[in-house]
């Protein structure tokens, strides 16, 4: 990663995915990124940290990605010593590898429109 | 637009775009939206009204808006018997083109993804 002073203003183009059930959430960046801490840590636990959420919410989100799925994208091993042991299935794996693909996918093919849109934007002289 | 009793049900994939200076938004589906009812109804206030927001919540939209670019996306005309007039500039309609656009080219991009991870999903089976 560049770090720059002038990196905390140059402009930056976030396509955020959301996948919608209704007017419900099944899947969007939060989701994922808890997924992956998931993955990382092999703790809810510690990705509920990592998120700066509560152990609760981050269940509750769990419980709603794992529920708008066929499979469980998350298993939740109860008790044990340290509690709250989580990993992804299969499953799991498979959507947060493609739902990076599609953030991916989104920013190459907006990236001739954003080189436009970018010269449109103000940039502080001094940045 | 089909209307069916199902398509309630049907997950949809929607991309929010945002482009971020630092930590600061300068466009996002809001802006872009409330930049089309100015765009439309030729009035800030109307435009507030459609988003359900208020005017001042509006007007201080337009005007991070436009600090945001190299030149104003909006132009509000001070008093005048209804007030509130307000109107796109050429580059605020070039903008609202190129975010349309680039939703676009990112839900064009994905769609094979999304194909696969849209199947990965629980569908209520009477929906």
């Amino acid at each position: 990663m560049l770090r720059k002073k002038t990196s905390r203003r140059a402009p930056v183009l976030r396509p955020r995915l959301r996948v919608l059930c209704g007017s419900k959430t099944a899947l969007g960046p939060g989701r994922v990124d808890l997924l992956e801490f998931i993955d990382k840590t092999g703790s809810l636990r510690s990705a509920a940290t990592r998120m700066d959420m509560s152990y609760m919410r981050a269940w509750t989100m769990v419980k709603s990605v794992n529920d708008s799925f066929r499979t469980p994208l998350v298993e939740i091993a109860r008790g044990g010593k340290r509690g709250g042991g989580a990993r992804l299935t299969v499953a799991g794996r498979t959507v947060v590898g493609l739902y990076r693909r599609m953030e991916k996918e989104s920013q190459g093919a907006t990236s001739e429109s954003w080189k436009i849109l970018r010269k449109l934007l103000q940039v502080n002289p001094g940045g």
